[in-house]
């Protein structure tokens, strides 16, 4: 008489290789190498700093950077940032320490006062920990010299960040969600079109706990009311929702793309003129480039010279609370064909556009 | 002692001029005169065919209209499809007739199966209603030789079909919502950026009663359970949300311009080959046509050829289930980058795609 099957044998940890895995998580993981070579373009002997919260997401995103670092030729350092916000957060970072010396992946861990923070910027405390988490990130990337910080971001947090952008009035390509792959800051988001419950099951078959962040089931945020009330109804209309957005991701990539380049095209016939006002960056789009781009080009430029601003002031913060609202594109580009003179706009990034003389000036707004 | 407070006079029906109106209505009547000659392009001497339903949209759309007519010199006509779905609705089509009487505005009733065209299409109610209702708007437009037909769209029927687009997965520029005017279906909808309160308070005012449909509180649908489900928690988020979805809708009608023009342009050069397959139009794009283009505006060309084979064959119905899904548009640009031959795509109204030789063939698909 055959044995009747035993239980499941406990699964070796740290796993050696693609091959010990389930077949589902085994194509998990080659998704995700492809995704990394062909859309991140992630070079071989890359330096990859990991940024772990101990939450299912960023544990999945270093076992599975583990299970791929030999397979790309990446090294691997991990950074966990204790926001000091609830008191399990610290036992929380000493668990994720334990998995990255089981993964024999080094890890720092720092510690940032997100209350202090919050106070002292005037914002709330989920944007304080947003900024601070990434300060220390670059900070701990720029020291180690590492070519990346890595994100944890899925496709369920794509999804939300749409709708938060719609919701917050953005435009296009905007809309279409956070980038996977950002050289300004660098950060590379290789989960992002991966299903979050495919990153659970990884780590159930592997046997790996990780931290249930109680924050993010706290309806007093944005974020998870988006989440937990809106998604799920847009989800029983339509269960293939979150792929819809994967797709529209991609067009707006395109967009962006081809945004990029037609406005490259207009620079390079016509140069925007770059200088200083009041001690700060200042950038001048003359009337010849502006009369040359249809308006729909216009409202792309006008990002692009935001960002170039926000990007050398350092004030802009995040990707999507950097976003300019449609409708101040709209109205900019308004007073420009209608020739209203000295017409002021805020941007994100404490940026002011001003048109005057059929030109349109961007600068960085000094207190 | 003063004598206290009489009841409101009630106002003159039908009101005889703007300035009989409250201020803040007859602003409303200024702003959608203005919308109707910037925006519409509706020249002076035009025919209008109004579509009546009785409920408080459409009957502020007959109000305004006829209010509007002395001013910008138009002819007023009106029709009402009585569906026959609910036992209520003889009697609303009747009321309706009668608030034409009193308005000098000329209305037919046209009685449609809406259930019996459901059976024979095997499609829902809603869908079947609406296909039924705009062929017999068009039926009555083009025997009183009107120039248009229109439509009482408001701001809050746009963002609910942005929402609607956004769950069935549209793409770009499609996502920002039906168009203020379809001239492939002489449609304006001169309400679209106009919130439905303002529409009632002018009824309200005006001492003018209006039908509630109950089938639009039903949850049965999927527009309605976007409407009284989802909008509102956005809404909550954002009270600015209309707003900012009509910003959207702008700069999708700035976009869709823009690859209109582009494509014009690389249409001028290499144009596309029409001709017929098994008796259904058919149209190719050369090798060069699509050699010359950005991904992004191949993408775009393919919704033009599938729209112009589409209104061809009569087969498209509607503006939203017309749209090609983003996800289809990305596959079949990747068969045509990837030199995949012979590869098939089903787009809306029974248009087929098929890859062959670096061209794209766009064909009816016939029984």
């Amino acid at each position: 008489m055959p044995a009747a099957p035993g239980p499941a044998q406990p699964r070796p940890f740290p796993p050696p290789a693609l091959q010990d895995l389930p077949p589902g998580d085994a194509r998990l993981c080659l998704h995700i190498e492809r995704f990394c070579r062909r859309e991140l373009g992630l070079a071989p002997g890359s330096h990859l700093l990991l940024a772990l919260s101990g939450g299912a997401d960023s544990t999945a995103l270093a076992v599975l950077l583990r299970l791929l670092a030999p397979r790309m030729d990446l090294r691997l350092s991990a950074l966990s940032v204790d926001h000091g916000l609830r008191p399990e957060s610290r036992g929380e970072t000493r668990r994720i320490c334990a998995l990255c010396r089981d993964l024999g992946i080094p890890c720092a861990m720092r510690r940032a006062d997100v209350a202090a923070a919050a106070t002292a910027w005037g914002c709330g405390l989920e944007e304080a920990g947003r900024r601070v988490r990434y300060a220390l990130l670059e900070e701990e990337r720029a020291a180690l010299g590492a070519d990346w910080i890595l994100l944890g971001h899925h496709a369920g947090d794509l999804s939300e960040d749409v709708l938060l952008r719609l919701t917050r009035g953005a435009g296009w390509p905007g809309l279409a969600g956070m980038a996977p792959r950002d050289d300004a800051r660098h950060l590379l988001r290789p989960l992002l079109f991966t299903a979050p419950a495919a990153l659970r099951a990884l780590l159930r078959h592997l046997g790996i706990r990780w931290s249930e962040d109680a924050s993010n089931a706290s309806l007093d945020y944005r974020r998870n009311r988006l989440r937990h009330e809106v998604l799920p109804l847009l989800r029983r209309e339509n269960p293939a929702l979150d792929r819809g957005l994967a797709t529209l991701h991609r067009l707006g990539s395109l967009d962006g793309n081809f945004w990029e380049e037609t406005l490259d095209r207009a620079l390079t016939a016509h140069p925007w003129q770059k200088g200083m006002e009041n001690g700060a960056p200042a950038i001048t789009l003359p009337r010849a480039l502006l009369a040359a781009l249809h308006p729909a080009a216009r409202l792309r430029l006008y990002v692009r010279a935001c960002r170039a601003l926000g990007e050398e002031s350092r004030r802009s913060e995040g990707d999507s609370h950097g976003q300019p609202r449609a409708a101040t594109l709209l109205a900019l580009d308004a007073a420009l064909r209608e020739g209203r003179g000295n017409t002021h706009f805020q941007l994100p990034g404490a940026v002011e556009a001003l048109v005057r003389g059929g030109c349109v000036r961007f600068r960085v707004w000094t207190y």
